[in-house]
């Protein structure tokens, strides 16, 4: 809870609730209270204070009003994260400007570095020759048809393929109707975000998230507005609060072993989120990315599966599960809106290849799936066992890490006052990439610099990675003495 | 020229020449006159009319200052075209919706139907067998490197190739930071749209034009203007018109063998233009469908080669050279804007296939590309003659057809108050699919239905398709008795 021990009014000729409310926001926007945290209570901040319940009432109302704080019937007042300004002009392109070693939000990395900020998957474990059996039956089967104009929703036994697949593997019905092929998830963000988007349309986003995200809807327009993730997902309380004011178009949310989290929403907000999105009329865009990569045995289905109402927009990529150059992952939608996606994707570039879907499709009947999916699986299992064991080691610095029940990555928390950039610099130096938790925030917060995404799925000497970046944390925490605790 | 014979004026209050050329204006706008025509001269319409040469002087201007004519030093005062209004809510999807047949501004086709309509390349002459040793000189060579995600820019090699053919093809010198490898045109062009333009940006494209750029700058939110075409290319002095008043970012034009009309800019206009670009700083995208593709042995270089001051983008395709289905083709464009590309295209789809820019990069270096271009060019010079052949036989009833000296199409003008739509839906009661002339303008104007575009490019039985619209056009002029001549 966040306290507000002395306030000093000023003679503002404003009622003393007003007075209050904007003293209230200050000190809280001053304090860098990232967001989420409980407003003392009305009795007792009025006994603080020397003042009337009912001014205080009255001044967290006036700060509901503003946005500033929300109300949690029976539970208390809220403080809200600060929401996101509109996309100023070359913000995508500057949004990382001040790490020499960005360019437009990607990491690059020269020859000799260790790699542990990439999300792509080890090319050990992709099925390169199975894949190149495919291409070959294409092309002695189909010729030249393998290289005419491809239907712009995809290679219909393609999308056969793919419904039967959504179904068995993720336990979603669909139609091969509902099916739309893309070069990947970013094209179907994309395309979703001009069917359905137009200049000034509010889009909400799990904070911190997969940023890539960022600058697709930004460029249509958009405004985003972050909310925040807790231990069990989405903080539904503030969505509800900002999609009473908002009305936004889209949600885009990661259920399922959120990036870069590692957080999977709870049954029980799973269920809350379907009827958030029939109450105010928006379209839950899922990003399945890792529901099959579960690395400690359970098996949790994509919300897409309990979606009666047609409002979750189910998106798949094959770059993680198999590999990134195939460029290839699909839609599901409803049929209205997949018909306009489909006229969108005619604009965006014709058509997908028709020779790797074809190929994709001569793969899946090759049954080799559910082979390549468990070698998968069981690589990374092995990575991020070994990974986590040299990470637990860390602890005593004051290193905290999250849980990692699926997907490539672990969301450390950083001690006291060291921020992601120190460490991020710190590890360049020592030839190791890591990933900067603020790059995963759509808009600076407080609290944004705190965390590190260590990826163990490709880097090819992953243990020395993780040694440098644990002597580069061990040094950077012994070099400040006596830190202070944040908020 | 337009006449102008009597006028009555209405009592208003409004000055004289307000009056004449509120006026001129209905007049015109009723007579449905498409834009380009001189109005009478100021000594004439002032003797007739019995007013001041002053009076018609100064209601010249007034329709000048409307957007509706425009001076031509030396020459007179013409009509400009109606411009487009902003795009509405759901204008690309609704479009060619009373068109039955056509779903989203595509032509649809049933098995049993000959396609006279499509633009793309007939599949007998794809290289197949060659691009299947690249792909597999690919796999066996790199392996799963193939297959890891791939540089937004493209694969370097590719690039490199790509600079130093477009300097002997295409006579354009360029380096390979220079080249962006796309998924085909339409990729090009949304990547430019989304890099260059803000809602409510103008762009001005050629009036008819290919129409799948329409969808691609009117779901960025720009505002479209259509500049007419004349036989020598763009109507340039309606282009520096719009120019001064609208301030547009881009043109979006096909300077050598333009679609649909076959025509191509004059040596004189190409370097106006240039001049005009750097005038109005705007960018020229140049989309060079065609230019290896000529039929009569003239050999014209695109407008990039000529362009010093980095104003013009190129944008090409190996769609129609190649095969549609490797979805590949790239932008050439100043280096600052490449960067900006560059970012968009992640923002996009990450990248393009690994795999099909290794195995063109392969294709390319097996020299294989000379013989390809000549087998292509053969096969359409073939064809083109005899569509040309059987299209001279309908001059009796009054078909005028373009000249045709690259490409894959012929660009009919119908006789007298024939409409597309008339012959497109009898010639698809024979099972014969034509494109309306209408699809290719960016709004309805006069005189916007009178023409068909012929493809000779795939169609199996090309000389029954053109047996049949012979047919139905003379079946059709023979209904219509005295038929009158349009404007």
């Amino acid at each position: 809870m966040l306290e507000i021990v002395s306030i000093q009014f000023k003679k503002t000729g404003k009622p003393l609730y007003h007075a209050l409310a904007d003293t209230i926001e200050n000190r809280l926007r001053e304090s860098g209270a990232p967001g989420g945290e409980r407003l003392p209570s009305v009795r007792a901040l009025a006994g603080r204070l020397g003042v009337n319940n009912a001014t205080v009432v009255a001044a967290y109302r006036v700060l509901e009003e503003k946005g500033v704080a929300y109300t949690r019937p029976g539970s208390g007042t809220y403080l809200l994260p600060p929401t996101v300004p509109p996309p100023k002009e070359d913000e995508v392109a500057d949004l990382f400007g001040d790490y020499t070693d960005l360019s437009n939000g990607r990491l690059t990395l020269s020859g000799e570095m260790i790699d542990l900020a990439g999300n792509s998957p080890t090319a050990e474990v992709f099925p390169v020759a199975e894949f190149k059996e495919a291409v070959n039956t294409v092309l002695d089967t189909d010729g030249g048809y393998a290289f005419s104009y491809q239907e712009s929703e995809g290679y219909y036994p393609l999308r056969e393929i793919l419904a039967s697949f959504s179904q068995t593997q993720y336990g979603i019905r669909c139609r091969p109707e509902e099916i739309l092929v893309t070069s990947g998830a970013q094209q179907a963000l994309d395309l979703l975000s001009k069917a359905t988007l137009h200049a000034g349309d509010t889009v909400f986003a799990e904070m911190p998230s997969y940023i890539g995200m960022r600058s697709v809807f930004t460029l249509q327009g958009a405004k985003l507005f972050g909310i925040p993730m807790e231990a069990d997902g989405l903080n539904l309380d503030i969505l509800a609060y900002y999609a009473q004011r908002y009305r936004p178009r889209l949600l885009y949310t990661m259920p399922v072993y959120q990036t870069p989290t590692g957080v999977s929403l709870s049954v029980e907000k799973r269920r809350r989120l379907l009827r958030l999105a029939e109450q105010y009329d928006f379209y839950i865009i899922e990003d399945d990315l890792f529901s099959d990569v579960n690395l400690k045995g359970e098996r949790l289905f994509p919300l897409k599966a309990e979606d009666t109402a047609g409002r979750v927009v189910y998106v798949k990529s094959f770059s993680k599960l198999l590999m990134p150059g195939i460029r290839t992952g699909y839609v599901i939608a409803p049929a209205k809106l997949l018909e306009r996606l489909s006229a969108v994707k005619y604009a965006t570039d014709i058509s997908g290849s028709g020779l790797i879907q074809r190929a994709l499709a001569a793969y899946f009947q090759s049954g080799c799936w559910g082979k390549n999916i468990g070698q998968i699986t069981g690589a990374y299992r092995k990575r991020a066992a070994a990974a986590l064991a040299r990470v637990a080691a860390w602890k005593p610095f004051g290193v905290r890490a999250g849980e990692v029940k699926g997907g490539f990555g672990i969301w450390l928390t950083l001690p006291g006052d060291i921020t992601d950039r120190e460490i991020f610099y710190r590890c360049k130096e020592q030839h190791v990439l890591v990933a900067p938790g603020s790059l995963f925030y759509i808009s600076p917060m407080a609290g944004f610099e705190r965390h590190l995404r260590i990826s163990f799925a490709s880097a090819k000497e992953l243990d020395k990675g993780l040694h440098i970046v644990g002597d580069c944390i061990r040094a950077t925490v012994n070099q400040k003495s006596g830190h202070t605790i944040y908020i």
